[in-house]
């Protein structure tokens, strides 16, 4: 597997943080898309840092198409495009070549790549890979817009402050809602909370984590496949592709478990002459399948690994006790650009799943 | 995908709940396991339904080996295995034919498979289908033990009845401790009011969900790949696979997104001359690889569906409402099974990963 | 992969000669299919041994749905069946356990299995794991059917005494003048020969080779993919799981090598309103996707290995030179049940590359 | 499928022959190969247009490493590398928008892909598209050469004219011979004929086919798998990915089909303390496994399909019959570069199944 993914529209990410360029190939694209490529980079500008919170590093992330596009139009071969990186610092991580960085991958990335890794920056293992993945998951969303399919998120939660949950049976109103917002919230007053708690322990030279809830609605019944086809397993299977996260729940997710059957199940209703559901606490997955309901996912992302605090580690190649500072730029707050990932991340998840059907 | 899954070690499962049999074929197993089946027999029995608090259905889980197996001896050669099925009773499902069962995959099915599906029991979606998956996960647990990694679960919670959490540092002795308890808790108290609990929402016609932490022991270090191939999306490809799980969470989980990034970090040091690290927020994984502490993960199983209280519904075959009461024999906590599926499942993500390095 | 083939369509195969059963697992199949059961019958007897020229190992291909049929139609489930294995007589393999019988597998999958796999009859590499290749195939040819497309086949060469080739522009006619032969010729005379060139050298005691011609008629335009996607590449990719193959040409083929442009060129015409071409040198497929023209192709045969002559050869357990003569039944021709084998994995890799449209 | 490939080496081909570039992603090489790029460019040039008797377009075939390198040496992220297109004339293909070119891709490409494709030089269908094939293929070389593995071609004929064939079981004194030349032909009369019956059709305005062989050696016994995954499967699954390619075989290929069993089987002998055949018909292949002896295999070339002289064709968008002359630059005999792709294809198909073990 490694850096490749899918069934029939199939991605390759290639890339490090600190070598020539990110980018990616996709293959299986149907022809006939006419690119909306300013669309596509408002998207990828909501996952470019350098915003009062994010990184100050200026990541230029316009694309350039590489192959699979003529006149603007998807022309059905592998559209492949990168972007290449500038105005990172390697001086920053020259120090950290050996001290492995806490809670990211330079330590078990070292003993599997034998030392050949490129470390800077986290080299393959970097948030940056998540601009190709912005960028195909934005062709994915085009796609599926066609169909009157729609992805879009909000910032659940920031070091413990909650935004309110999507009210899940009826969800697709929350598409305009958000969709100029800066800040992906639906309470204001939670957000300004949010980002006073952002502001305050970047201060602290310290970082904080955070909760995205996405939505799929539009979605048609029946797409995925029972046993290991299923929707939450492919939806899974790319979003842990997004550094930093450490868990997905659908529907009520953990709190299902604290739930009776006869609370948990959603009741079916004839509703407009569908069949829907009376609650959606499955989050639009049946058996793996959609079921008419908006698809609703909540992803955990841990906070940023790299802050500005000395910390106890190890010199990993000679094995000795050693501390570190880790310098550069680095958001406080990895869930607020990270939501565009996950929207990225299920868009391709689910247009896959359409087109393997 | 569907319902073949794997990257070197492939499976494919087949079978309906009442249909001939369910089973499973293993490829690219190595050639030389000399199968310990009292201990294989031993794990299906924990799937196996017929206890007091577990489904009355006795499935006669006793797998027939059908090719791959030379005097108990892996061959290399696809091994292939089946149950048949008995004690089923498709009487239970004849009004169900057109009756949706709430929060079942009955309805979605019924769209994608264009009424042609198997609807008894579940057909292809039933739980029944774990038997396979054990029976496959079983012989992936073999080999990984003669590499001294061991994979364990117990039950975390039971309609909020939460046992002791593992201790995510120092996770092995745990595997002793549960290896003979029939109910796998770590607190006994907890466990005993969890039976409580199960039996007086049985007593109600009712189910109740629960969450199960697992663990893998012994991994060595760097086992996993970046992006896709990470640790993490190869679990949840096929954790998903089991019924009734809504949720995934890796270490920390869902709460290290209110934590502040000095407080998650697990930092490294060296202990018994090996880098470790002193805590283990990220449950053994970073960057998509195994960083050489416990791999911990808990996942959410919701109430089980089939409850004996009438609920309301669809008539998905003539789209008016209606109504149904569900008949036949199911757990009324699919948790307590599901815990060696969670198992099963993770020793087959962590096998195939260790194979494709 | 092994043996799991496909993108959409995806089959397993497993089962040894001398084992329990072979069998199949078909995933990905369209619900709604009413199988055949006689013309799939029909099809396995073509393949069974047992006719005066065959092996007289009477193999019961009869084989039993596991799974995936309801009331005689597919449910989109896998589709699991096997046939059990019977009237095989192990005695004649004792003695070849250490020496390896030339030109078959025994040697390498000796190496590569570390002595562990099964060898009597081949195990997992004999020729009756085709069983359930013809099976698979023969349900893809329905679904083909359903859709005007045409799989068939004729006996091409034998040991040298050649039939008339397919007329390559306008082929379908042969499906009605093949269908009813017991020997899939075009000139009776040139069967007649055929068949005592290898009664002639089954009383020696020796086998000898074949070549298969294969048509598909009913193709639309644009079935395949470019670069590795392509339709030579995926036919070629199941064709060679049929032992003894050892060869495949595409249109005019290898004699295509010694032509001008001029002469190989396939101009293209309208004829009847459609865009076909006057001559078919390329067998239907261009770039690597269907033309509209006939699909030709064919493949060579090794004559079977299994003679009856003392053959030198080696004792591959203790390295040392030795002799052996090898008992049992075997087909002195291979190519003429290879030809539904031939039909079955070309009808599997035309229909899963036209569900992966 | 489409245009990725492989197991556990993958590759990912992008670019048009007359887009921005064509280029690779190569996943799951092993980390710390240190690159040798003058040889890599000395393979690239082999395929490179512009010598006498090839295409005149000058293809500047240096790529450029875009990640997965790090001073020189392999890091096992993603490879990737692109080379930009220079020096084609979009003018010579304005004309043929609408008229398809026989035997090219361009009629099953314009109704696939709906109009949409890239046509010029035939877009993603082109030959230029082997140029990262054959850099894929040559960082495969470079690993297997690390395990003794040579992969070497010869010209066996051209319109007829045959080179010496390879003595198939003492086979790797030809890569000494083969090595330093220009033509590589084992008989120098042969290879001169050739290039006189290649510039005889130059100046008709036509073109000429020819058929590559290529052999292995080196290859430890076992690479391989029953079924499916069998090594002939395998390579052709690559093969056909150059374009022009109509057939290939292994051994004795087409011409077993002539002999009798005791003719064509390959006898064990023991040779220097090591299990050998005393003939080579198998082509070093048997069951799907790697036996041992040298892989020998030949693959037929149809002759350019671009010719000098005024053909008859259709106007595939008006569907009325049409006359095109096609202009730009052609080789003559396009199997002369071809060997080249075939060395590389194999490569990455040996490197792919030793990996894959």
């Amino acid at each position: 597997m490694s850096s490749m993914w899918g069934n029939i529209v199939k991605i390759s990410i290639f890339g490090e943080s600190h070598g020539n360029c990110v980018g990616v190939v996709i293959d299986g694209l149907e022809p006939g898309l006419k690119i909306d490529f300013e669309k596509l980079n408002l998207l990828l500008s909501r996952r470019k840092p350098g915003g009062k919170l994010t990184t100050p590093r200026k990541e230029d992330d316009e694309f350039q198409i590489m192959s699979g596009v003529k006149n603007g139009i998807v022309t059905g071969a592998p559209l492949s495009a990168l972007t290449y990186n500038k105005n990172f610092n390697d001086k920053d991580y020259e120090e950290l070549e050996k001290v492995a960085r806490p809670s990211h991958s330079d330590y078990p990335a070292y003993i599997k790549f034998k030392g050949y890794n490129d470390l800077s920056g986290g080299g393959h293992f970097s948030a940056r890979l998540t601009a190709p993945l912005v960028f195909a998951g934005g062709i994915a969303m085009q796609y599926l817009e066609r169909k009157g399919i729609k992805v879009f998120s909000h910032i659940y939660s920031v070091g413990g402050i909650k935004d309110k949950p999507f009210e899940s049976t009826e969800t697709e109103k929350y598409y305009d809602i958000l969709k100029d917002k800066t800040l992906k919230v639906l309470d204001d007053k939670a957000g300004a909370d949010m980002l006073e708690c952002i502001e305050k322990v970047q201060k602290e030279g310290d970082s904080v984590g955070g909760i995205v809830e996405c939505a799929v609605t539009g979605l048609e019944v029946g797409i995925g496949n029972p046993i290991f086809g299923n929707l939450e397993s492919v939806i899974s299977s790319i979003i842990f592709a997004v550094p930093a996260v450490k868990g997905i729940e659908f529907g009520a997710g953990f709190s299902i478990a604290d739930m009776k059957g006869s609370e948990a199940n959603d009741l079916y209703i004839i509703k407009d002459g569908k069949i829907k559901t009376s609650s959606n606490n499955n989050g639009g997955i049946l058996g793996g399948l959609s079921d008419g309901m908006p698809l609703i996912l909540r992803t955990a992302f841990k906070p940023t690994p790299s802050i500005f605090k000395k910390q106890k580690s190890v010199d990993m190649v000679n094995l000795k006790e050693s501390e570190l500072l880790i310098k550069g730029r680095h958001d406080p707050c990895v869930a607020l650009r990270g939501s565009v990932c996950i929207e990225a991340a299920v868009a391709l998840a689910v247009y896959d799943s359409i087109r393997s059907l």
